[in-house]
């Protein structure tokens, strides 16, 4: 059998190593139009900031261990330039010597992965205007980074930009980053991100949203950035990171049926609408694994899987991709954000009923020292309980909180489930009630109707109106002073029980304290003496993330 | 509605808590022994460390903040002396004062917790020989720790025996460990335990393994302790740590049905035999999660929902505990050991069919800096792959593989899920294809029959026999000169395919490399050209943790 694969990094190179080892007798050709196969993408911007001091380290698997180990004919700098889905061959452009010719396959595996969106930007094309796809960009971000840049401009806050940021800073650089959205990672529910935007601007990052770059002008040895809002910017640099999209030319050209987002079709066993080729990473439309709707969630561990499942088949065993839960992270100083299934804004766009609750829970025993309050928003059906979504944000013990919700989502659990799951408890570690368990004890709680929640935008909102709730702040008199939400009035949890009649009967209650306990205890109090009360989810924490005002 | 909770810990106070959010009008008595309720049992170790500097840290839960918050009426230094059913109402002892007095319930929660088993040994009584259970426990050996102490002996090397080792080395305290099995922590697998078993002695401290304590004598300002090996320790005082058992003497007394080990009977929603009376936490006998036999598990996250859930029952809410898995963690020093699910030891015991795998991944991706290995054991049916358990061994990223392993149990996932899970991955957190997805994709490949495994401790026996296996070492000649298996040939896996006529046909082969993946390329390439072949899982690492000998 002959396997061609075209594209040597994450997927193809999943794709080609599994292959081998289900086909000894296989020939397995890889086309890989950069100078490296299989380098470590997600690497790139620590390898810019000296993070990862050895360019060599990127190399995860050598062209040598490729050839010797796995037996895969890898050829670099070859550029597949069509496919021949009646003969059954593709076309090759050695980049290097020149040379074309056409190489037959049996069965084809596309692994062509996602191009940079290039916005057009007068002087955009300028030497100092730079991307980050791949080693060579790599190479010259680390060149201009290490050659006393002084400043650099970033035009994209997604997960490659705040990593170059990062990065940048630690080559004591400073960086301006430019944001056409009124957040960092856009596709993140804004209040579960702004806490980081203050992180950024702490570290020194100049963060301009709403905002966007119309001129770059050569300015002597470095740049003028000229921005929408008005402003100019001096930089020694720009690093340009406003998306990707899918590399889909060379399957559009061969008719493979593609989504109008570009991305390649395929079925469940990554077919495409040709039988004899497949196609895996971030070049295809893939099944989003909560609503069943088509995405493109560009992301290495699905491509890596996906390459899996595509050797699995056209090796005639049973293999199925399950679809994309959008399980990520990014860490960027002393923060991390991760997140697993869909958004808050995800489920709006499609429609999709839903409630959510925050939690600010500490990592581990807040007895122990070195606990960090992290704060895990669960999204989830508001009948049935089917967890949905989550977000996580804090300094440490992050990725697990995810990961753990990854697992429910993966398993259809519901929030009723995440109250009795069983997790690793030491103080150093955990907590005897995990903060995954604190979300689902007040999901939960809010699906029986045992809790019931306001939220702090609803909140904002209905505070203007007429006739609107009484705003019941149950923290000490202390934290009040503090800071609070305007209008509200002040009674301690722990006196609330003797001063029921200082409350107007007839009246909604909006309940809220720090972080939503004492708000769910004392709207659990009110209740049950008649009032008619909720809690505000997350408390004034939440209020603070989303309304963005008050005191720290 | 009169609640009666007898004992203020964990599952306890986790009753009274949830039964005051339920029941506003509750009369709700908590009789505690001792003189504080909730106290961060698991922080003892730490604090007589100094870890945790403030002793009020301990104090999770103040008797002022339940009394007021929770209007809980709470008796500490109150025993309840026994239980008189006919009449539903306790007697209690009010240790402060003497008073004795009845108080009647309409329900009883007992959280009496468990004791420690007091080893009968000579001497074993003076006021240098210690336990540590309590706080009262933890301000002793707090005293003795910082009196200038030089020497400590602990029997048993459970939890709490090496948590307390590593506080008391932090003092600057020179420790022995005496215990009885051959290994620490006895309930774990033990090649699981031995890169431990090396860490302690790397910190200085002296295990003695298949030994126990004889003879405690005083010594001066000290304590002579004589042990069955015949050795003699002089040590400043001694801590005995060797077990728990069920405190049920109470629920015994008043005819409630108990197990043969001692532990109360309840049903799903934890009533005991009788329906007014419900038990939880330590003194309870609970559904293995797994096994569905019944276990005594002491743990601390089960105990706080056993409580949640007689508390949701006797208010009229349905809730049933599902069992306990075991998950449980210890760190110690630059370790940490966590483990889920069915133990090989527990599966063996119960003649449960499984199989198991090892792999030995990086806790990140290996091209970002900080990267640390670890060893992770998966259990599993060989024939569905139903996940039964895991244990993990390293110094980063533990918790988190076992809780989201501990997610796969409770959701009935098998290993195929395994090698499909989506988690966080970022260079920093974790690797395209996470330890996890490894540990699925190899057990995945054994249970699909792709990937025949055989396990040192059956290749040590079996190497001893006529005819035995071919022994073969896939790694470069450096490293087997380095240290190999007695009697392997040497082929690195690179030159495999080209030197396969110097195998003898006809005869088994076992390969192995250091951790099983080339060993499992090789096994692929021999059985696709026609050898017999497996794959010794875990490769040289595992042959160390379990053999024992060959370099490092």
């Amino acid at each position: 059998m002959k396997i061609v694969i075209i594209g040597g990094v994450a997927g193809g190179a999943s794709a080609a190593a599994r292959a081998r080892r289900l086909n000894e007798d296989a020939e397995i050709t890889v086309f890989e139009r950069g100078p490296y196969p299989s380098f470590a993408n997600c690497g790139l911007p620590y390898y810019v900031g000296g993070k990862i001091e050895a360019r060599k380290k990127l190399l995860v698997a050598p062209i040598e261990l490729l050839q010797k180990r796995h037996r895969l004919d890898v050829r670099v700098l070859c550029e597949v330039t069509s496919i021949d889905r009646e003969a059954k061959q593709v076309s090759v452009h050695n980049l290097a010597t020149g040379e074309r010719y056409e190489k037959p396959y049996d069965k084809l595996i596309l692994a062509t992965g996602a191009a940079s969106v290039q916005p057009s930007i007068p002087g955009g094309d300028g030497d100092r205007i730079l991307g980050l796809r791949d080693l060579l960009d790599a190479d010259r971000l680390h060149k201009l980074a290490t050659s006393g840049a002084k400043r650099a401009v970033m035009l994209g806050a997604g997960f490659i930009g705040i990593e170059v940021a990062e990065n940048l800073v630690r080559r004591n650089i400073d960086v301006t980053i430019v944001e056409l959205a009124d957040q960092i990672l856009p596709p993140w529910d804004q209040e579960m991100v702004s806490p980081l935007q203050q992180h950024l601007s702490e570290k020194g990052i100049d963060l301009r949203l709403k905002d966007s770059i119309q001129q770059f002008e050569e300015d002597g040895d470095g740049l003028k950035v000229s921005l929408k809002s008005g402003d100019t910017l001096k930089a020694d640099f720009a690093v340009v990171s406003v998306g990707v999209r899918p590399e889909s030319r060379l399957a559009k050209a061969a008719g493979l049926e593609c989504s109008d987002r570009g991305g390649v079709l395929t079925n469940s066993s990554m077919q495409t609408s040709d039988r004899d080729i497949y196609a895996v990473g971030d070049v295809v439309e893939v099944d989003d694994f909560v609503t069943k709707n088509q995405a493109l969630i560009p992301l290495a561990g699905p491509a890596n899987r996906q390459g899996r499942i595509a050797a699995d088949h056209l090796s005639e065993r049973s293999s199925a991709y399950r679809g994309t839960q959008g399980t990520s992270i990014v860490g960027f100083f002393d923060r991390t954000i991760a997140m697993t299934g869909q958004s808050e804004k995800g489920l709006r766009r499609q429609a999709i009923d839903y409630e959510k609750i925050y939690v600010h829970p500490a990592d581990h025993a807040g007895y122990y020292p070195g606990a960090n309050g992290l704060t895990l928003k669960l999204l989830f059906n508001p009948k049935t309980g089917l967890v949905l979504g989550a977000q996580c944000v804090g300094s440490t013990g992050i990725d697990k909180r995810i990961d753990v919700i990854a697992m429910a989502i993966q398993a259809g659990m519901t929030v009723f489930d995440l109250e009795e799951v069983e997790l690793c408890y030491a103080p150093q570690f955990g907590s005897a009630k995990d903060p995954v368990n604190m979300a689902g004890f007040v999901a939960a709680g809010v699906v029986r109707g045992d809790h019931p929640v306001i939220h702090a935008k609803e909140l904002a909102k209905s505070k203007m109106e007429p006739n609107s709730d009484l705003i019941l702040d149950v923290r000490t008199p202390a934290e009040f002073d503090a800071g609070s939400i305007p209008g509200a009035m002040n009674i301690p949890v722990d006196e609330l029980r003797e001063r029921l009649n200082e409350l107007p009967s007839g009246r909604n209650i909006t309940v809220y304290c720090k972080v939503g306990m004492r708000g769910y205890l004392a709207t659990r109090i009110l209740l049950q003496n008649e009032f008619s009360a909720h809690n505000l989810s997350g408390g004034f924490t939440t209020w603070q993330h989303v309304v963005g005002n008050g005191k720290n």
